[in-house]
């Protein structure tokens, strides 16, 4: 293992930041961190605590020109059972096949330590650049996201502030870093379904009716219905039942009522309403006495070529060779809630492959081909 | 309402014993205060703990002549939902319509305190009755049933105790007290089936295989399927799902297999090996990777015309007026252990109409009326 002095400035700030135990909605001091850091590098510093969520804002330039931030997360999922783990999930090693490893290695405080060390370099070697560089940072994206970077945009928008471009830092690639970025996201749409039966017993099924036996069918038609085929940028839109229960526990006892919870990962090419819409007549053709809880998470957003997307691209194929591939495919991120600014949106950050699983990690040297190419993005919008 | 001492003997009983929360298997002493009145009444006491169930056994007589046996539990189903009751399930109030509230009312307190007034009264007024009074009464009839009317036939059966006739006190009528007798039940087999699929995150639904979604069809389709037609004895087959469980409780991930419990009601029109090969069938039409751990808890039984049927048909028209209609609908009951022993064996009990339900209740009347049928059919059998 390398002596820490010896690491990159981009290693050295990781490893600083992964041994801070900051899971959600905790920050551990991570973000006074980067403060300190972008305060020395002449950032105007704005932290923004929200009820019990820490976050900042930051920026450096001038009022007129383009703004181009980067966004992410200094919080991290819990561990899983710490004894599954081959190294301590909060000590930050490097191994001798040169994986960093450690909870939040890949998600995301690799790339904040990417981030931070670009713009520094980048606000020093181009004291004039144009427009702004700025962060956006929160401690609440793995958790509820209600007093996060939600509640930041809303702060920003009410004051009318620009941002144009993004570059939000989640862990976006697949196998070689850069070999992926998300340029949009499907929508969540979340809901839990009640439907009522009469309860009693099941020796006498005419005196009740078995709310299994009434949503099977209509569980079963949801679950094979086509709704819609995606289109160029989205995949088609997903439906999976995730928690179905219904029952006392009793085996002679037909239930009241079965409650099954489910969501829609939509593409653009389905509306919230639509959705609702066609759930509620499949369960109304069934004759279902029925109800239905439903919570959006997030709209579907797209960022289609242009100018941040040809930026990252570029910066990808000149300090690695590869041709980027833009998806958007698997879960939401907060670039969901940026892109209500009228922002382009990409998600550009280090190989996915271990996130949320015990002994995260990724390859120490792809933090400095990340810091590389956030630094070369910068220098294309804005030097 | 009316004051408790205003109420006849029967129904201060049947409160006093719904008042004890005994759910299965708890007895909560209903048996501690039943023998109390039958020992007062001159009855020999065998209390019979198994395991963890109490039961006792009961008899007043002679040791020649016939044995009449009144059978019953004092267990009761759980309450469901509190909120959904209109009283307190365990106060045992009687209604402004005359109605006797509360877990058990039915299903079958009313019915334990109606046959130990009877007995009570039968064996002041006919001190030298014929033959033996009895009483089998468990605290474990609404859940496994392993340790109550079973073991306690097996332990009186390997001492070659004699069982002519077998009253059980399980509610048969449905409209009137008194309109259908149960002279035979279906057999019952219980299954707990897992469907296996593979866990994993909702939005990469290509890497799972959703439990929930490959069983709802198979789960639709054997709700629906007709088993058999019954014949002039036994109603046809009837599947119910008691209890479907899957899902972490995590909205965001694909369980790794669904659990659903069933039951058949079966005719002897249908066997045991048929039901569960038309099972397999469809689940492996469906292309399921599943398994069942099957569960017999009783094979058709039947009472054909005869003394007992006679006696209890009698006395219901000479206290009703009604022609009771003989019938092996409706649930096991633990009759099918008592019929082992080749005894003949009727189920005669107050209205069904809301056991195992909220707000469970029968007309307090009933209950006095009840007492009466018994009381008759004592005279016509053992005087």
């Amino acid at each position: 293992m390398t002596a820490h002095a010896d690491l990159s400035p981009t290693l050295q700030l990781a490893i600083d930041l992964i041994r801070r135990p900051s899971v959600t909605p905790v920050d551990a001091d991570c973000q006074k961190q980067m403060m300190q850091r972008l305060g020395d590098a002449g950032f105007m510093l704005e932290p923004m605590r929200i009820e019990d969520v820490d976050n900042f804002w930051a920026t450096h330039g001038k009022h007129d020109g383009p703004v181009l931030c980067f966004a992410g997360h200094t919080d991290v999922v819990p561990t899983g059972p710490v004894t599954a783990w081959q190294i301590d999930p909060f000590n930050a090693l490097i191994d001798e096949h040169g994986m960093l490893c450690g909870r939040g290695a890949a998600d995301m405080k690799g790339s904040l330590a990417s981030m931070t060390v670009a713009a520094e370099r980048f606000v020093a070697d181009y004291p004039d650049h144009k427009g702004k560089v700025a962060f956006l940072i929160t401690s609440d994206e793995e958790g509820p996201a209600h007093h996060g970077t939600k509640a930041v945009v809303e702060r920003l928008a009410a004051r009318k502030e620009r941002l144009d471009w993004c570059i939000v830092g989640e862990p976006s690639s697949t196998t070689l870093v850069g070999d992926v970025v998300k340029n949009g996201r499907r929508g969540s749409l979340g809901a839990k379904l009640t439907v009522r039966g009469v309860q009693g017993h099941v020796a006498y099924p005419h005196l009740a009716k078995n709310p299994i036996h009434l949503a099977a069918p209509a569980l079963a038609e949801l679950a094979a219905e086509h709704w819609d085929h995606g289109n160029d940028f989205f995949p088609p839109t997903s439906f999976q039942i995730s928690n179905v229960n219904s029952g006392t526990g009793a085996t002679n006892v037909i239930p009241g009522d079965l409650i099954a919870v489910f969501n829609f990962r939509f593409s653009t090419e389905s509306t919230v309403e639509g959705l609702q819409k066609r759930v509620a007549d499949i369960l109304d053709k069934h004759g279902l006495d029925w109800h239905i809880d439903w919570a959006l998470s997030g709209l579907p957003f797209l960022t289609e070529p242009g100018a941040l997307l040809d930026a990252v691209a570029s910066s990808i194929k000149d300090i690695t060779g590869r041709e980027t591939k833009a998806s958007t495919s698997g879960g939401t991120s907060d670039g969901r809630f940026i892109a209500t600014m009228g922002t382009q949106v990409v998600e550009l950050g280090p190989v996915n492959a271990t996130i949320h699983q015990v002994n995260e990690r990724v390859l120490a040297a792809d933090l400095d081909v990340l810091t590389e190419i956030y630094y070369q993005t910068l220098i294309k919008l804005l030097a």
